[in-house]
């Protein structure tokens, strides 16, 4: 993942604009910028906010403020997207109108493809602080997009909405930028995987060199006895074999060990005892 | 995913507590609970709060006053996790102690397998708001987790971040009941969550007396040099802590520590010695 290009991922986000309509509190505002930028965002359409400009938008905003310089305003919802191509309109999950319906994830992931594939500009609407979007707004939309919550306890507020919703922007690019063939490398889903090693893991080979090691350890110290193993070894196997030892652990483990060993058969003697002596 | 059974959801939530050290912003705190409740959960500890009680609690927390009730206060990082299976500290990405390192999502994924499969109990730690958790913090952990953010702008406030990661713990919750064909197991996705143990995984605090243990064990060996450890005690941290032992292979493990230690003070010979003496 590191290698990935955030100039790259940047560049598409700029096709996904983030519209609030009728916000109230600047508050909202500047900490909507503050999400998106932290995940790559950079475009905010404000349809006739209620308090504009205001100092709470440059304190909550922290350091995005060339994300303010960007800012447009419109008098409707109808100038906020009308070069979009796209057009997702938030909502709690319980709404009278019936409507095609995305959760926040295959939401962004059909954004970016569009974004990524055919240069197809996104918007993203949220409602008001109190009462949301109007069925009349939610109907400009092409789908209806909702953040699975906790249902016995309501929604986001708008910030932490937009903050959701960057997120998924963000990982769905990048998800894409993955798969793409030309780009090669990196991030297959899988946990071990996922980890940032300084140094290159051990082989399968390696760890064939390591078993035999630590039972020829454990059988001198007569930890381990090999007329009758019992369970040990696959034991042994089971706890080394999930942890995935990376080069330079190997190594210690089995310095560890061939400390031991000298220790038992009496070519490594403890330097206190020399001394002593 | 709408039959989904919200109570069951939080049910598997309860195992993951948040964990904030020595926040300073109350109004932090009061984010924190209102990121967890509409996301569904409920746990949260604090580590030598700066100031606590406070209004903006209350305020911020919006509604969550059930869980401002159920907030536990420690006065160190252990205690929070003392009965925690699995921890992850969150970080930024550019750190100077290497550690496995999971972003978000596969982290959120292995947290819920381990609580789905196994009853165990997950924390999540968070820094302070200006410089995060310290190198020593970090080493408690099996993992740390990072939200993939933004490189040219930075990190995401800490309330933002529980955003963010309540959010993952949600889905990740959502996608495993969603994907259990009854009851019965499924998820194939690594090494570690496949296996079904015998024994039960061992708690961090059984964890801390693992740690000096074999420190000692090195040391009497010499293998550590306790007055200039360098790396060692870190490296052995990162190894086992990632590994997540059960009960048997933690007694194991000690019992292999034990004999060296006899060896190498002569409380212990080789049965083979005797015999020929």
């Amino acid at each position: 993942m590191d290698i990935i290009d955030n100039a790259a991922v940047s560049q598409h986000l700029s096709h996904v604009r983030i519209v609030m309509v009728n916000t109230t509190l600047p508050a909202n505002i500047g900490s909507a910028l503050r999400a998106m930028k932290t995940m790559g965002l950079c475009k905010l359409v404000l349809v006739a906010p209620k308090t504009y400009p205001h100092p709470d938008i440059d304190a909550l905003s922290a350091g995005a403020s060339d994300l303010i310089e960007q800012i447009e305003i419109v008098e409707t919802l109808e100038d906020a997207i009308k070069d979009c191509h796209l057009v997702f309109g938030t909502s709690a999950r319980s709404r009278t109108i019936p409507w095609p319906l995305l959760e926040a994830r295959p939401a962004a992931q059909k954004s970016m493809q569009a974004v990524m594939q055919d240069q197809q500009e996104i918007a993203i609407v949220f409602g008001r602080e109190d009462r949301g979007l109007t069925n009349e707004e939610l109907a400009l939309a092409n789908y209806h997009v909702t953040i699975p919550v906790n249902t016995d306890y309501g929604v986001l507020n708008v910030s932490q909405a937009i903050q959701v919703i960057c997120y998924e922007m963000r990982m769905a690019t990048l998800e894409l930028i993955d798969k793409k063939p030309d780009q090669e490398a990196v991030m297959h889903v899988t946990n071990q995987e996922d980890m940032h090693w300084d140094e290159p893991l051990v082989t399968h080979e390696q760890m064939e060199q390591f078993y035999p090691h630590i039972e020829k350890m454990l059988a001198e110290i007569e930890f381990l006895d090999p007329k009758n193993p019992r369970l040990l070894p696959l034991r042994l196997r089971r706890l080394f074999g999930r942890i995935q030892l990376d080069r330079m652990e190997y190594h210690l483990l089995r310095g560890i060990f061939s400390r031991v060993q000298a220790l038992n058969n009496g070519t490594w003697k403890k330097s206190k005892n020399e001394d002593q002596n």
